[in-house]
């Protein structure tokens, strides 16, 4: 694991958070009938145990099993259809990829994906299964972003990066938007915080926007995993941290920096970004298993881990993004047998 | 396995369709603000699978991990206070045996049940963890409903059992009722049938008393494991048939027979009841894990398992009830890595 820093310059075409809620409201529409509004569960046990209400907004339960579908559809609906028609190119370790490779189909688009040839199986298998051409690099010796630039069809495409950008960004908010809208409690029980994995940012940087535009009160925290926190440290410092090759079980966050477009809205939205340790997140995708029944991938379970192991603060009422449930099979099997 | 037939002269006090729904109906008040309204979910993967709409009632996210939930409160409540408070017996191999459990607590009652010794850990666990007096019996040397009839304050305890008793059916059906008015689709997706698991059959005959009092054209089909097929056997023949110790995977069909009063109702109500293999049930865990993100137990999986086989009939959009969700971990995570 390396540690380098890096300062950006490329600030010029930066949004302002209220045109990216703009954006937001644009996606909810795109999205209406396309995405899943997904169920939002409570548990009796989850509550006793933190000593608070808390709403996980279930985007395992999303079309591709991941919020990722949200951003993809987003952008890809947002090209004109000439664009589309000459096809969409991606690179991604996984969730965005079956986002991409899915709206592709639904939008009869054809795509492109650049993933790591070591990518989950189950992620891989999916991708090609909605019929997107995938490309395989090894990302022990090659940039994704260079192999896909080197393709020879690179130039007739359009590339939608995995989060930052945009229109990839106002699709992930709405999951955001959903969750206020879905929480109908009364006023001891209305959130105060809402809890959001951090990978490249997409995710946190749209639902800080969203909740920071509709209720302005709550606290938005990013968790991620003490291994890979280059947003964390990012977060501190000001400045854009990278961590290459971050070793943790949660690899929907082993991207290596935040996004540019996404670490500008998190500095001036996003109110902490905690750690977590890969024992708390083994121990929250168990507990998701045995008393919630449901199957979240590590990233997916980052903020339930942090809930678990007390490194949210002050006990409040809370939202929970629950990220994704894309899980190799012997990953999980591993996890719940040894838990 | 043996089989045996008996013959019941126990229709005395057999209650009519109509009766049984006017007491799901009261289940129903009982149970609001109690009973979590689960989620129906639906998958365009399983819906492309087996070619017609399918809605989920996701009873795995029931309190204590089970439609079981629903009955046992529901019977719970309708005891006299004073009755309560002397205190409420059962006998369960598992998930009526947390239910029992918890309403106990929520009720005030103090409760005991007789659990064979070698029940999944998860659910002898959960049982204690409610504060429930737990006696163990040997299954394969003694009768459950004589261990607990001998216990020395067993006269002054009500027994609730776990199927054969009608305020135990209504709160089951109340879980169809649910479903109906869940469902909310256009015409070519409205449910033509409805596939039930079937154990002791409180589940089977509560949801089917509920959709021929509500939808009366929609099919009612129960669904249990080859290994376990009392209840279709009992069907054809029109006679309680016995199978002791069936060897399944789903123990919550483990149960010998039907109960006098669920077979009544299914006699009268059910359109059918069809079985499936321990391959398929797997297959059918595995398929709700991989591709559906929900942790279901073998016995839970019995509807999808059937319409994943083609072991339904006619195509036709189908409502399932998803009975559980209460699977040890090693052996679940034994189906996931073994599919």
């Amino acid at each position: 694991m390396t540690h380098t820093t890096i300062e950006s310059d490329d600030t010029k075409d930066l949004l302002s958070a209220a045109q990216v809620m703009k954006k937001i409201r644009t996606a909810q529409e795109r999205l209406a009938g396309h995405a899943r509004v997904t169920p939002v569960l409570t548990s009796t046990t989850l509550e006793q145990r933190v000593g608070h209400a808390v709403f996980l907004k279930c985007e395992n339960f999303q079309r591709v099993g991941a919020f990722k579908f949200r951003g993809a559809f987003n952008a890809m609906s947002a090209l004109p259809r000439e664009q589309r028609e000459r096809g969409v190119l991606t690179y991604s370790s996984g969730n965005h990829a079956q986002a991409i490779a899915l709206s592709g189909r639904l939008l009869d688009t054809p795509v492109t994906i650049v993933m790591p040839h070591n990518a989950p199986e189950a992620k891989l298998a999916a991708t090609r299964g909605y019929g997107a051409r995938v490309v395989l690099y090894d990302p022990d010796s090659e940039e994704r972003e260079t192999v896909a630039a080197s393709l020879p069809d690179a130039a007739r495409m359009t590339l939608i990066p995995p989060f930052d950008h945009y229109e990839v960004i106002a699709g992930q908010g709405t999951a955001a938007v959903e969750l206020l809208d879905q929480i109908d409690a009364p006023a001891q029980r209305t959130i105060r915080r809402l809890l959001v994995p951090v990978g490249g940012g997409g995710l946190l940087a749209g639902c800080a926007t969203a909740v920071k535009a509709l209720a302005p009160d709550v606290e938005v925290i990013g968790v991620e995993p003490e291994r890979a926190d280059d947003a964390a440290r990012s977060f501190r410092s000001g400045r854009l941290e990278r961590i290459e090759h971050a070793d943790t079980i949660a690899d929907g966050t082993r991207t290596p920096s935040l996004g540019v477009r996404n670490f500008a809205l998190i500095r001036e939205l996003v109110d902490d970004i905690i750690t977590v340790s890969e024992d708390d997140i083994r121990a929250a995708v168990y507990f998701l298993f045995q008393r919630m029944k449901i199957v979240v991938e590590p990233s997916g379970a980052l903020g339930v881990a942090a809930m678990l192991a007390g490194a949210t603060g002050s006990p409040s009422a809370s939202g929970v993004i629950i990220s994704g449930g894309n899980v190799d099979n012997t990953l999980f099997a591993n996890i719940i047998s040894s838990s």
